[in-house]
């Protein structure tokens, strides 16, 4: 049986996410972050259903900041908040019967310890779905890679080939496994993904997102000072050069900026390519922030007949991540 | 004292070279080999005084070969014969006086064993030429780095940042080091060397060289099955976007192709940009190939007021280098 990975804006049954709670990491703004996580649920809840996992334990607290319209909330073990990286990547076959591959995972390079309860979770969602788990021995997050669902997808060699993810695999075995469990038949290695990303290494979640078979959105920093500047040309030069697994060249959609804001003392980057395409909808993290309206107009221009909801995801962001980050689909079962 | 390593187009004293006699490198083209080093030598002893170093045992043959018009021969202990990498790389202070930075060598990342007398070999030198030595513990091969003389120096993420070379240090303090040792304020990555280039990891000296201050020639395959097709046009898209050590935009000159030959039965790059300046001179690696007279003719325009030179270098290629790779520049006293 062949699995592929159906591209974001295909049909969803739903949304998984994760209960935030670790004080590690939330540190003075945890109550925050847990209502930002609670808006983009609710955000969400407007397309599709959302299942809200949080840890043994937090589920009633979860249950009455989300509130219960279109939101469910199940209890499973779970280390940190960040399922796109974590939970399962969904996969379908031609008949539209799904799987879930169950990478590895290591908190992004062992950043966080403990992780191996995120590193099980897979398993265990998937087994509550009833969808079979296919298992790789890869280390890999879902925030490394985006596909097409027409055999292309796009990482970044910064995350990918780091040496903390998996150093004794060569690019061309790291290929080779993504091709295999994916169902994708061209990769396309960008160099960079964002200099501040330090907790991910560079997702490509950050830099680059599928619009739509043969379409790019990519972050493209106006500002010369800024520290992406220069790394995002040579990313988009890099596209610009590439065809996809069809053999079409990219359309190039330019998001001219993030926004930077004060969060409990840290200087911290909304990115706005960190969105997730809910069905009919692309909820964007925004920041409270001048630049919010032009990134927004130009997701909108680039998402012909969906709409686009700007989240605020400034604590979401202080973590680590954004509204992409802490969601991950479950493809409709006949997608 | 403020050291700052010159141009390689400042006046020079002469050009060290290193004779090839390793038998697990060169097999049965060694004496080829040899032959190729000779005519790179005699071409440069046109331009200024060339010194041939060669093993132990080995220097009546090497004098033999190469001849005596402008060539001196001395013997030194050697395991390879790559002196752009093993040999000293010189530094001037503001009254002229010289010093050579003596980096250490670990045969690109311990490809080749063994490589103690290749490490050794820079503080030889720098004794018998009466220069003082500057130690540095940072592994650093000289293909690696190009330099204008005004403090910019560009390399290569692909090869600097390689685990092989300095796995405990960070790119802060491998540029921290850069700019201590060789008097450059800023470092310029390309993310990319040569593909195939994987006997040094992509030293920038295969892809990308100065020209002037202000000026860089680049190779910029023109075939998009090119391996290197997509990488150099994201390196090219560094340049465009970056400035130097002075504030100024880079002025880029495309080598539009390498040669691929056979040697040996092994499909070999000859790369254009691995050339080396004399006084006065371009000394460049061709391939008996039709795509030589138009990279010959480029680089006639790209340095004007200098006699270019091709020398067939298909077996140097094989090696793993070119002309620059097998050279090394002593500047002028009062460079």
């Amino acid at each position: 049986m062949t699995y592929r990975m159906p591209a974001e804006w295909t049909e969803h049954q739903g949304c998984l996410m994760a209960w935030p709670v670790r004080p590690d990491l939330w540190g003075n703004v945890l109550t925050e972050a847990q209502q930002e996580y609670a808006e983009v649920a609710r955000a969400i809840a407007e397309f599709e259903p959302v299942t809200m996992v949080a840890p043994p334990g937090h589920g009633e607290q979860a249950a009455a900041i989300c509130g219960d319209q279109g939101i469910t909330v199940v209890e499973l073990p779970l280390d940190d908040s960040w399922f796109r990286d974590s939970a399962p990547i969904f996969v379908v076959d031609a008949e539209g019967n799904r799987a879930g591959v169950d990478f590895r995972f290591n908190a992004w390079g062992r950043k966080h310890s403990p992780w191996d309860a995120d590193d099980r979770v897979s398993a265990l969602i998937l087994d509550r779905l009833g969808v079979p788990a296919i298992r790789s021995e890869m280390i890999l997050e879902g925030g490394a890679i985006t596909v097409d669902g027409e055999g292309t997808l796009i990482t970044t060699e910064q995350c990918l080939l780091h040496p903390n993810r998996n150093p004794d695999m060569t690019r061309e075995e790291v290929e080779a496994e993504l091709k295999a469990r994916l169902g994708v038949t061209k990769v396309v290695w960008l160099p960079y993904g964002g200099l501040l990303d330090t907790e991910t290494d560079g997702h490509v979640d950050g830099v680059c997102a599928f619009a739509a078979p043969g379409k790019v959105v990519v972050q493209l920093p106006a500002d010369p000072e800024h520290p992406d500047y220069v790394r995002m040309r040579a990313n988009r030069a890099v596209l610009e050069h590439s065809t996809d697994a069809q053999g079409r060249p990219f359309e190039i959609v330019d998001v001219p900026q993030a926004a930077f804001v004060e969060v409990d003392g840290k200087r911290t980057e909304v990115g706005y390519l960190n969105y997730y395409l809910a069905n009919g909808g692309v909820v964007v993290p925004i920041a409270d922030h001048p630049a919010d309206e032009g990134a927004l107009a130009v997701l909108a221009a680039a998402y012909p007949g969906r709409k686009v909801v700007g989240v605020r995801a400034r604590v979401v962001a202080f973590g680590g991540g954004g509204v992409h980050c802490i969601t991950q689909q479950i493809p409709a079962a006949r997608a």
